[in-house]
């Protein structure tokens, strides 16, 4: 919802000033509205566009050179007055006349076309334009009737490409004129927007639902569908909007992917990826696409496709350059670039190491074991997932849980292709370690993977190693971690259970047990240090209240190294009773 | 919360491959992101910015001339692995070494600094760079540990646009480190985000309160606030950032009030307007401010202030220009600009319409009648705003209460004006209408603008009208609606109750009554009518399922003109009275 405010009746006013403000550069202000820093140059026919405010960065944020001469802010989601559209078009007319353009709703339609009367009774040439693209709002035969959405800014930004290529105001006209002709756009919503000030959105979207057919000024859908995936999503925009082709349609098409203010750029590239696809499996030749926040409804979440069919004439207005405050095509540096790349992949890439130990068959059993004991790991993990995800998240970002789960998963099957390559104890722990820190991402990640190949590096890929050896190992990786720099003892991470953990098996087996025998009891020593960790603050990557608000939850990182050893250790007893 | 995704394990891979299909002109992918479609040239610095996604347009987004020449793309709010660092600092170096630089995380640091170590071994120089802009999260006197936030976008941006000016790896990196250590950022959050597939927030904020000293992965503010109007949290913003001035800091300032997803522009430009002014009153010269979304938190609530203390040679670098799919900046457009402005609201004056009749002692009365009639309307109307709204919201968007109070209130005001200036009827209707259709805005502000336009231009501005002249003017105000063609009769309009009071109020006139006495029965007449709407479905500037939803809900703008025929009425039963 619309959060930030002073008084609500004052908010276009103030959003407004602040705008101006930001880009001085590019606009001035005039009363109901803003204009370009610089006047319009003479024989220029100058496009005026608006309507309502609530869709930034239409209609004001998109005033300047290749696109619109000036626009009229009216209140949110209200037409402005036809004073106000009068005056802006008079300070934006130069000499050639004046296009006033808007989506088509009744009031923009009245006050534009009443606006247009005013203007020519002072001899200003003038023109009113609605555009009428959103296919769910009238069906076939009754375009006329259909609102402006998105593609408000197809038309908007042919007709200003035209008037800057020197058209006059009938061709500029003309140019608006094809341009809605040729555009479609079908849009969906999941929720609503609050106006500012008021206390409840003007509309809202049942939970696990989409409305079909969104408006931009917080109406609701025209019918209530099951919230799909991403990609069938994509095929709904996609067929909704080809199914209302213009007639004698071109290949070559420009496509929007317009989000409403809420649905993030994230989301968008993830529809874009199937919309794309289908667009192209149907032999279209996308030019120049846009994703993003062109035409929004505040914070409604939602987006829309719009396609508009290009002829040559059209191609080249919507691939002109333009810059203004929200919104800037074509190179504006002139350093020089290299050469254009043709596999980038490759450029990537370097040798792979080659795992050059030669292994033997004490070696591969022993590796056989890391590799069941790393399966089992990941198969723990999965199941405690969403617990870890809880622990973290109480000082963090929740994401510990599937950062284990993403790495152990990897680390089984790269542990599995090293065991299958006859790999021994060092080769399988190496592997397991670089696909953990690789695909794990994230802290944890990169200290599993540091921990697990220096205990390989210790262990060697020949022979049955000695239970000194494994606690030296077990060592190593304690070290492996501190070196990595990122926190000590006490700083309420994994160290907190590794080094407890790793100090109780050397103990032992210093003191004769094996490893196998010294394991389960050094696991229970981590468990219980990582419950103690449930009385520390963090010292290191939080903010310092944050840290404050752990304290009585158990570490996330020493939970889960816990879980991991006594994984282990219950690997190695269902063995030892086989 | 992310509302569409495919897999939630594969959300990135989805989001990246959309992102560069949508901007391959830009990019082109490698193993762990992005790079430029064109190899960075010889003898120029790589750059390459990084850290989990979920921040669009950080970091992918800024890859290209100007700005980065390589992206590494985690998993949504996760560190890359150290290999993903690797091979995207390999995809991108040319021959002149490269710098990688993040915001200041645990994660980030270990994985971008092994993969230094590992980029050194191939014989890559590489430097690596932590962002600490963020004041909440460490005191002074340990800038090192802080995190970096929005004040990533400065430091990216200067030391990337060092790198394309020639300067070699050791000055980009004393550039970046300049940028860094002259940054600062405060930020605030007012809504949690939610990761794709989750069903919950990663954290929430009481109502009517906020977070202050926000971070951009979904953990919430070091300290919970109340909720401030836009201008106490631009004080709040301001004053943090300054506190923490560095030393010997310069009066030029590059300011970034930047949005984290769902605080959007019009919010921010309310903000930014005492930002602005706030920090110009401290003698601060703003340059080239930033107001928008350039390191976003999924579709977080809320925002952030940074600001970058400028010396000549920031100041070159933060100005210079970029071409990355979502930060542009430098005029792409060679078109003829016309001269500069210097007087913007002049060139949207026209001269003010001289109101010529004379009005005589009657004619003021009259007047006065008028204006009483108008102030009536308008306090009715501040009383029924809210429930006009809401009827108006089933099938619309919910403004007609705003627009009909900010309508009447400023007739009240210019009618007001005009019997100051001795008016006559319809010099105070004429006044009224105009300001009512300015101020109000929507179809609704035109219509009842015209309305009493026409109705006072049958009356005249001097004697007392007769009652056929008064059921005339009424006629007349109905045409005026009728010849502005956004509806009929029937179509669930005002005029389905302004045509039956009309014909009413004719009718009695006709059969002798005064246009007094016939007011009242006539007003009961549009009452019922309007209550009538209900069944009526809208025919325009509706799409047809929401005029569906409609039906059982009588109009707003029939109940409106209704009520205020009704407050007229009332008018003339308490002045008959007297």
């Amino acid at each position: 919802m619309t959060k930030l405010f002073n008084d609500p009746a004052r908010f276009t006013e103030d959003m407004l000033a602040g705008f101006l403000d930001a880009n001085s550069r590019y606009v001035a202000g005039v009363p109901g509205g803003v204009v370009r820093a610089n006047k319009t140059a003479p024989g220029k026919v100058a496009v005026v566009i608006g309507g309502g405010s609530g869709h930034y960065p239409a209609f004001c944020g998109t005033v300047g050179p290749g696109l619109a001469d000036g626009a009229v802010v009216g209140n949110i989601f209200t037409s402005p007055s036809a004073e106000e559209a009068a005056s802006v078009a008079r300070a934006a007319h130069g000499d050639a006349g004046v296009l006033l353009t808007t989506g088509n709703y009744a009031g923009d339609v009245m006050n534009f076309g009443l606006a247009v009367t005013q203007l020519k009774s002072e001899g200003i040439d003038a023109v009113y334009f609605a555009v009428t693209d959103d296919v769910a709002s009238a069906p076939k035969g009754e375009e006329a009737k259909r609102r402006g959405i998105a593609g408000d800014f197809t038309v908007f930004k042919c007709a200003s490409a035209a008037a800057e290529d020197g058209l006059d105001l009938e061709n500029v006209v003309r140019v608006a004129t094809a341009a809605n002709d040729a555009t479609r756009t079908l849009g969906v919503a999941f929720d609503g927007c609050t106006l500012p000030g008021a206390d409840h959105p003007l509309f809202t979207v049942p939970e696990g639902h989409m409305g079909l057919g969104l408006g931009i000024h917080g109406e609701p859908g025209v019918a209530d569908h099951p919230m799909p995936s991403a990609a069938e999503l994509a095929a709904t925009l996609v067929d909704g909007v080809l199914e209302d082709f213009p007639e004698n349609a071109s290949r070559r098409i420009a496509v929007i992917l317009n989000g409403l203010g809420r649905t993030k750029y994230e989301e968008l590239f993830v529809v874009w990826g199937t919309a794309a696809q289908l667009l192209r499996d149907k032999g279209f030749e996308i030019v120049e696409p846009e994703v993003g926040e062109l035409v929004t409804s505040l914070d409604m979440a939602g987006c829309s496709l719009t396609v508009m069919w290009l002829d040559d004439e059209l191609e080249k207005y919507w691939t002109a350059p333009a810059d203004t405050p929200a919104y800037r095509k074509g190179a504006a540096v002139s350093a020089p670039a290299g050469e254009k790349r043709t596999d980038a992949a490759a450029d990537a890439a370097v040798e792979a190491p080659v795992l050059a130990e030669l292994s033997d068959d004490d070696g591969r059993r022993c590796g056989q074991f890391v590799a069941r004991a790393v399966t089992a790991i990941a198969d723990m993990l999965a199941d405690a997932e969403d617990e870890l995800g809880r622990i973290d998240a109480v000082a963090g970002d929740g994401d510990h849980g599937r950062g284990m789960v993403k790495g152990a998963s990897a680390a089984r099957t790269a542990a599995d292709a090293a065991v299958a390559q006859d790999g021994g104890t060092a080769s399988v722990l190496a592997a397991a370690g670089k696909e953990w820190a690789a695909k794990a991402g994230g802290t944890s990640g990169v200290l599993w993977g540091a921990m697990l190949s220096a205990v390989g590096a210790r262990l060697g890929d020949t022979g049955t190693p000695e239970s000194a050896a494994v606690a030296a190992g077990l060592r190593d990786g304690y070290d492996a971690l501190i070196s990595l720099g990122g926190a000590a003892p006490g700083d309420k991470t994994m160290l907190d259970a590794l080094l407890p953990f790793v100090e109780d098996l050397e103990r032992r087996v210093k003191d004769g047990q094996s490893w196998q025998d010294a394991w389960p009891a050094a696991a229970q020593v981590a468990t219980d240090a990582a419950k103690d960790t449930a009385q520390l603050r963090p010292k290191v990557g939080r903010a310092r209240p944050l840290a404050e608000r752990s304290i009585g939850t158990p570490d996330a990182g020493a939970t889960s190294l816990a879980m991991c050893a006594n994984t282990i250790a219950a690997v190695l007893t269902s063995e030892g009773d086989k």
